[in-house]
């Protein structure tokens, strides 16, 4: 059994960890800790542990989470590095939900998140987790960068069209939907249920953080590491969960959408947590509640684009779900333990 | 390992049979039946169910159903009777979940149903699946009626109060609320999207079916059998899953709300599906996607009455997942296999 | 034209009552106020505003209010008081929408509120302003105490039945469902999209202060003024706007759903903002946006009660659309001048 | 006073026609007509009538109309070309809500709607009401094609970059969000409230019929009526009203912001129902309920593209209001009468 703790544990992610671990059959919960809530139990807090195993949360303390094998950090961005790594120099693997190690290049990072980085070393060592295309580094890691919930529903959908050189790689477009939860439970009056039940807005146009990851990784695929800009716009949508990627690029090639499909599935084969929908919609409520990508493949002969649909649950593969991911391929455990359970419709 | 087969399969009843089962460690799904939809693959219409399993749905033909250990019937009332009668004649155990077979006197039924009922004496022999007030008659029953959505909200709420005649028998209310889903996946017009959303709307006032059910139970449990007449106002609340029950009575004798609550441990002690909350008001959304059932318990010394708020998800305990608890202690199994999932929240 | 000020302007109540009272057609806008926004356009806050007219919002200062000839005001309770006094010592009228002026009883208003009353005398000489039933006094008045959301939804559909004495006076029970505007603006976690969203909860169970502002007005109509204790349960729905009160109380008299349901129209004819609906039940869509209550009328002969449904929009008939009713009554206009807009559906 | 009938009266497009025309002040409404309602009170399908007068639904019949100086024609496409056309010979004016005729190159309408038209000359005929683009034309017209609500948000953010060519004309991608009452009150299992709350899907992708009018009207625009190729994909989000386009081209000049929200000004002069925001991001919720549409303008200098938001109430400015401004030009009434109230919010 793996000893594991979660910093941030009463978070939306640190919960819906908590939700995927306690059903993990190699998993054992050490300890959950939340500087907020310390000394309370969760079941206090979330009703819903109730029965499931009860905890008292713990302010943050080496002692706390020493005789771990893994912890999960969800914390702010800025405010992780420093307790990333604290725990790595005590030799223990972390999986870090923040985007601070997300970037090897960290003068991207300091630009795009307009903060000094204290550990550019220790960046560099940090693996980027998305399973699907980087599993083999994966394995070896000790410290993950758990990619953040746009760049996975992104990168997933652009990574085959980037790498094969299907597409211009100047004329990416990812117009991006997210539920709620994804801001997080931060007390902002644009997340108020008056604020935004019965809207949809755009924010940060031009400028969201999430560019700069996508277009780092994507450029990590690029054969010969060929720059690449994206026009990247997300919405809040009035719903909870999920994130719907609409991703627009102009064909560089020749390709029907059946020889497309046929090398989506060279990625994502048949049975993994990526599943081709050929001839089908993305919608994100088949996503909910799971670790699934569904991904929808159109060729636009007409206007000579592809038309990739990326759908995903901002808190499970997009969080939660794909840091277990990770966690079973470091331990060499099968990829889904933990992970099958099927989606909550209607 | 069980052999179970679900009739009905693609309503939102029996997805959430199917949801909860594909996980059952004791559980083999044999057929999914479905009338509407036979000769399509289940992922086809419900896309979340990829990598759990695929099925084709098969048209209802009693060679179908045969070898099954128990069948799951989730037909319309009317419908169901003569389905459940005959996969009863076959031998096989039967978990129904329409309303066909929850009153054991049938003039009740045929009244409030306007239906008549062709197989009463089947009816007379179906045990009430009320697993925390039923659970020695369950063990030996061949035929289980599972309880309506309101009906299990309501009575697990009041049965404490009516068998320890703690109030006014007269003087029972229950005003209650669901979300939308307990109305099924009929196309009718008050069920759209345009029509639902952000209005609330009470129907069936001094008419709804469910006043029979829970009158029926409750003058079971009621001392010297005696006559119950209830008001029960169900109310359509914007959101998909979850019902709350706020029950109000008269007191019929002089006690704390530390001693009710006391009484109600007793009908459910701590670490089962239905969780008494001393000093907590239940909202839906701690047991949406779960079989628990939330209990608040308020004694009001300036009016004399006592307020029960019950909630549950309507398709949970008020559905599939009591049905998977009746079949757990027919076959002798840990009541809550299968059944352990956290509900998801947010 | 009458000069109007609103103080509090900016928020959910004070932009209602401007929406409404920009297309007024006797009133001049004078001054908004807010101390929060003072020198923000309220066009930058909210621009839905743009085109109706641009306002800069002021502090607030004796000043700034002279010269109106009516202010309302929109201020949490406990800081209205003094305000209202102020402004009422300079001959000016005053609708005040807080909860501060609607007792006349303060030792009432003390023990519910929390709060001490430093001007009891302008509150015994308050008028409160539910204009279907105080008409005649509200035309006097010089500050009307403009009622409570729930307890406008609840005395409009218990009022005929007290005083007529239809009913028991201790079998009243007022189950209320509300939206989520009638909270407020205020930065709280439980009202927050992903903890409102799908969920549906019960809150001040037993001690919600509008019992009491429903009891003191009961008892007011109530012959001999005897006194009336009553159950009162708020809700909060996942909706924005709209109030629905179940309202159930044991029958005293023999009485036909028929001549109830005239009974009724003698309180409130047709064409006024009370609309009888006779064989109908009120949801809240159809009052959104509007000044309406909508009344659904049932005698239940089963159990020998009447169940009264009454819907309104919080911000409408519940908070600004009342208070400009007010307004029109005091100064002689048509009582739905400028109030006639049909509500917005779907 | 002008004498309005409606055809097509109880769709959702019908009542917000209605709920306009009950204010307008220079309006007198004739007959509402409804092949499936006949007979029926407009009061007893839609209560919040109720107070704004009340009418009684007629079945269509030339005479019915007859006396109208102007009629509404809100009937769905394929069905709607034979009413126009009857109506417009007896000399009335029509305003068409429907696709019929707005394509003056049949041959596009008929493959795009995959439908015979069978008056073509009538449909050269008319005038594409799009009023701010359109105004002289329309003055003129007898019969107005009135833009779908898709087009009415891509033409009003994008004819600007076109007529101008800031852009290039291949590059153009028109990511759109709209409410589920844009689809209608179809009872269609996609449109029930259990499959759109919490979801988001794109649909029609790649072949949405309004991707041919919008390509259709930006030709007409375009300098030498240069052939425009666009992407164009629909999403439906849980919302009941309001569309969301965010609209990207690739520049083809070299121009600011702030140059290019001049030029917008140009187009859209401040004061009317298209509202040019400089440095603010539309959302839906501050023009439901109205006739405004709100332009959001971005120049991403890094990918040197220009990004447009531009928000509408489909059933308003996409819809009735559009239709009713189209009126008021035909009549030379100022434009924005009967259309001036402000949005709700929350």
């Amino acid at each position: 059994m793996l000893k594991v703790s979660i910093i941030g544990a009463t978070g939306y992610t640190g919960i819906e960890l908590l939700r995927f671990l306690i059903r993990h059959p190699q998993v054992e919960i050490k300890n959950l800790v939340s500087h907020s809530q310390a000394g309370r139990r969760i079941t206090d807090i979330y009703p819903q542990f109730k029965g499931a195993g009860d905890f008292t949360l713990m302010d943050y303390d080496p002692e706390v989470i020493s005789g771990s094998d893994l912890v999960f950090t969800a914390l702010p961005h800025g405010i992780s590095q420093q307790v990333v790594a604290e725990i790595y120099q005590l030799g223990i693997k972390v999986i870090d939900l923040s985007g601070d190690f997300r970037y090897r290049d960290i003068s991207r990072y300091e630009s795009w998140y307009e903060l000094e980085h204290n550990y550019p070393e220790l960046a560099r060592e940090a693996v980027y987790g998305l399973v699907e295309l980087k599993r083999e580094e994966i394995k070896e890691a000790g410290l993950i960068a758990n990619p953040g919930c746009y760049p996975t529903a992104s990168l997933l959908g652009l990574i085959p069209l980037v790498k094969e050189e299907v597409v211009k790689r100047d004329s990416i477009i990812i117009d991006a939907k997210s539920g709620v939860s994804g801001a997080g439970k931060a007390l902002k009056e644009p997340l108020l249920f008056n604020e935004v039940d019965e809207s949809l807005k755009p924010y940060g146009v031009t400028s969201h953080r999430h560019t700069s990851e996508i277009e780092a990784v994507l450029e990590e695929f690029s054969p010969g590491g060929k720059e690449i800009k994206i026009s990247f716009t997300p919405h809040l949508v009035p719903m909870k969960r999920g994130i719907l990627a609409t991703i627009y690029a102009d064909l560089e090639v020749n390709i029907s959408e059946e020889e497309l499909i046929n090398l989506y599935f060279k990625y994502y084969p048949a049975g993994g947590f990526v599943q081709v929908l050929p001839g089908k919609i993305p919608q994100t409520k088949y996503v909910v509640g799971t670790n699934y990508c569904h991904l929808g493949i159109k060729v636009d002969s007409r206007t000579n684009r592809v038309i990739i649909i990326s759908a995903i649950d901002n808190l499970g593969k997009g969080a939660a779900g794909q840091a277990i991911q990770n966690m079973n391929v470091i331990f060499g455990l099968p990829e889904d333990t933990g992970l099958k359970a099927t989606g909550i419709f209607p």
